[in-house]
């Protein structure tokens, strides 16, 4: 089997209160499985406990202004509630462009699209959610954007990969790693 | 990537009530990830909700009654509190012994290593426990056993993997799915 193929590699879940428990675990184990380190940056001062919306405690890592883009190989944003509170910060909407525009994977789980949309990196761009959720992006936008919604568990387009819903964490998880794996592989 | 290793192939998760949550699911979504069909098995009659000790909500596949040995070719069996009204039933015993004494691989995570335990096939075994577990182990089991208990994450002896707690879930993983590799790859 293709042990460490992330080793040495760092990915920030970029989360805070009310996030969606499976939807930040799986990953953060998957890419831990994969020998990557995994940060979790929050608007909060860090080290502290949040609480899922299904209230698994999790300790973050970071505040997001300690956060440096650069660091980061990929970023994954989980949803529930937590990205209603992400998408009003600046620093939080800085560190997702940054990332993005370095042309890293950056992958959203459910409401966790929200947070793209504010940063603007959807513009333009096919993405998955569910309509209730198209809706609330829609609504809660700042940045006027067109984007291309796919009725479909998962969409990738350049390196954005959305998922509609915790049922796609497998396939958001294949995608991510093929993705790391194209760009960092020694081959 | 090796997509769809486990196409083909069935998994049984073996819980109840009080489930540790991310020692279901990771494990869950993670044979899903591989391609493997999952069922979830429990002492309750099926199709139901049960609740992990964190509260997610899980819906059950199959009642052991209904769940054929033979038709898995693994079985896991996540901690929390679940495993200590699992090891009480002789129907779920005589799974558990079922599936590992055909050679099959069997995991547990955290307090599920119980029900293997009740199920007399950790007798003579190395396994991985934190030492309250041990404890609880020994007094519950029915079966008089030595365990060669291991001051380590986790533990593989033949084809039974024992995970310390749900910090081992990437090794855990690993391990696992090397197993079921080297019985089931076409090579």
């Amino acid at each position: 089997m293709d042990e460490g193929k992330l080793k040495g590699k760092k990915v920030a879940i970029l989360t805070s209160e009310m996030y969606e428990d499976l939807e930040l675990w799986y990953p953060y184990f998957r890419m831990k499985e994969e020998g990557a380190e995994v940060e979790v940056v929050s608007m909060i001062e860090s080290p502290l406990e949040v609480m899922g919306r299904h209230y698994y405690p999790l300790k973050t890592d970071k505040s997001v202004e300690e956060a440096r883009a650069g660091d980061y190989q990929a970023l994954i944003v989980p949803g529930g509630y937590a990205p209603d509170m992400l998408r009003r910060s600046e620093e939080v909407l800085d560190l997702v462009r940054a990332i993005c525009e370095a042309g890293k994977p950056v992958g959203a789980l459910c409401q966790g699209s929200m947070v793209l949309a504010a940063a603007g990196v959807l513009k333009g761009k096919k993405a998955s959610a569910k309509v209730p959720v198209q809706k609330e992006i829609e609504k809660s936008s700042r940045v006027p954007q067109e984007i291309k919604w796919q009725d479909q568990d998962l969409t990738v387009d350049g390196n954005i990969i959305t998922a509609r819903t915790k049922q796609a964490l497998p396939d958001f998880s294949r995608a991510l790693l093929q993705m790391l794996s194209r760009k960092f592989s020694p081959r």
